[in-house]
């Protein structure tokens, strides 16, 4: 009755894992949570008011289709304030989310049958936008042993006359890490030299704790567009800005490529939230940029502390991410698959977290996500019960 | 270099239109915009103010996929107010603008390569998300002599064992017609008869002018969900509510429909904007209930004089339509193409009208949409102006 792709759409396990988390919650159980993938922070106050003022003036119809001009060259200076570069508005499309703009690029660059790769383990909503247009994704494991970082090989073993190119995240969810920028140099001239296209997305850029040291080929690296003109970069006002629920994002890309995507931005958005973009203005502004970073050194002291905590009792974090804010963790020394692992955790101990089944297949049994979404005090509560947890498994088991 | 599809997408010829009404306005002319497709109020102030509200209350981050419970419970319950039927908010989805619900019922119901019947003349934008999907938009004339209703007989020839369905609209774009309670019946059980889908199109639900008679088909006729539990019901926050750059719109469909669409709306959308659905929830309160009715009076105003105006200049208006905001009118006495005619009047005259091409191809050249999207001084202004436009063409082409 309903068309094939929905076959294809592997359900989140973690629904039924938060669907019990509020069922336990509504019988006044305390739950730690772990598995939510955005900021516990409100909008920061000066974006509020702002987005309060726009509604006030009355700025509640749509804009232009790319977005509002005053935005676009907002957001291209940030990439001067941020990385040094300088970047022609005309390159920026602003996009209502960056799922908003994943679905414009693959309207723009795939053909029923063609192949895009994606990273196994990956966001798994990719995989979906891609299907939405009779395309195929692709995954190319990336393992612990190599930084979950996708190798140069892998892709060209992937490679096939189908491919049309890559996506890669840096920061990465579920893993929280970067792509170096020599890596990503290499990935670029191999998709480059396969007529393929690198599509980057950078939802987590500014959630970065790690100062890279100098010499290092991190240091003064803050985007892709440092190392290529011709990629297609996804960014999103939700994550380092705190704004998920406004559903603001941004593109840039090669300004032919902005002229041809102009028409599916037309007919299928007509335009991003009026609110949100005059709102977002004011994200960038010192008064804003002052709370974006207190939050951001706040994940960091959270990221250190569950990871210490974690590591402390025993389990295994193969990479400890310089951003976003997720740890992935190998559970696979409990002997328990990461599914189980969550669903003993929750049910038992009122702790919810991600399995890594959620985010791919290849290695998925032995990683379980935990997001440092949540304050210190819950971040310290949820190691206690996990101590309990391993502790009361191994006597079990023993 | 890019996706086939983007050959496919119709330019919109009124864009050129209006860069040479901004390239006026910019030397300081006065222009007359007729080709306007939104309200020009701003929302209503009560809406306004629990948007604000929502932003002081930190509702900023994501929502449920289909939208905040309490925000379909009240979609429900104005079908009960307003058409007296009771919906069961699980049918409704609430999702990014009516585009952003198009999207999701073509992920939903659309394979590669089946058809989805629409009507020319037509929102031009309803085939890009058809082919999208890799589906194929399939056009049925509907003229005026049939009142711009396509008739049962076109739409069974043009059925094929590939086509999926029927996408209607009412109130439509670009003729403001209803369709009749009669014709949909016989619409609905064409397509079931067919195994098909009817998808009705209802953004324009409310901006509805003239009273039917007692007795007639349309008393008390408000939905298709009056006559079908079986039909996926497209709306919106932006015509009648005046919403259009929040954003917002929402869907009506059988509760299997409802289950199937999640995982697509989890995936492609992962939420509506929070402040916009905070903010829809006071749409319906008394208070901008109030204001929306005003709002619907001046529109009708507004018909009349521009009907009357434009029948006044000998201009043929072959259906005077119930709903929306937009008259559209037959220019073939001009003895001009609607191309030639729209781009005289905003050379010359300065008067800005779509012209019929950027809705369809049956018979685009004989007709203008006018939008009574402007106020009465500047409709007034632009018929003087249309009254010289068509006394100078008629002496130059005697």
């Amino acid at each position: 009755m309903y068309a094939d792709r929905l076959q294809e759409i592997a359900p989140f396990r973690v629904m039924e894992l938060m669907e019990r988390a509020k069922e336990l919650e509504s019988r006044g159980k305390r739950v730690v949570h772990f598995e939510v993938g955005e900021p516990d922070f409100a909008t920061a106050p000066s974006v509020i008011a702002a987005g309060q003022r726009a509604l006030a003036d009355g700025h509640t119809k749509y804009t232009q289709a790319l977005g509002l001009p005053e935005l676009r060259a907002r957001i291209a200076d940030y990439y001067l304030d941020n990385a040094g570069i300088r970047i022609a508005s005309e390159r920026v499309v602003v996009t209502s989310g960056a799922s908003g703009g994943l679905l414009l690029l693959c309207g723009l660059l795939l053909n029923a049958d063609d192949e895009l790769l994606m990273s196994d383990p990956g966001y798994p909503c990719n995989e979906v936008f891609a299907r939405l247009t009779g395309a195929k994704p692709v995954k190319v494991a990336a393992d612990a042993a190599s930084g979950f970082q996708i190798s140069c090989a892998a892709v060209q073993a992937a490679w096939t006359p189908r491919t049309r190119g890559l996506l890669l995240a840096s920061p990465a969810n579920p893993t929280g890490v970067m792509i170096s920028a020599a890596h990503l140099r290499d990935l670029l001239a191999l998709c480059q030299g396969n007529q393929g296209v690198v599509i980057l997305d950078e939802i987590y850029q500014g959630l970065v704790y790690d100062d890279q040291p100098d010499g290092s080929d991190l240091a003064g690296y803050r985007t892709g567009l440092q190392l290529s003109s011709e990629i297609f970069i996804l960014n999103s006002f939700s994550k380092y800005f705190g704004m998920t629920g406004w559903r603001l994002g941004w593109m840039v890309m090669p300004e032919d490529a902005v002229r041809a995507v102009t028409p599916l931005a037309q007919n299928l958005f007509i335009s991003p939230s009026s609110i949100a973009q005059h709102a977002a203005l004011a994200a960038f502004e010192p008064e804003a940029m002052v709370v974006h970073e207190q939050r951001r050194k706040t994940f960091q002291q959270r990221r250190d502390l569950l990871a210490r905590g974690l590591q402390a009792l025993g389990l295994h974090i193969p990479v400890l991410p310089a951003g976003a804010f997720y740890l992935y963790v190998d559970v696979s020394s409990t002997g328990l698959s990461s599914t189980e692992f969550c669903w003993r955790l929750i049910d038992e101990y009122h702790v919810a977290a991600t399995p890594g089944s959620d985010f791919g297949a290849a290695e998925a049994d032995r990683y379980v996500r935990f997001a440092y979404t949540t304050g210190e005090e819950d971040i310290a509560l949820g190691l206690e019960r996990l101590a309990m947890a391993l502790q009361r498994w191994a006597e079990r088991c023993d």
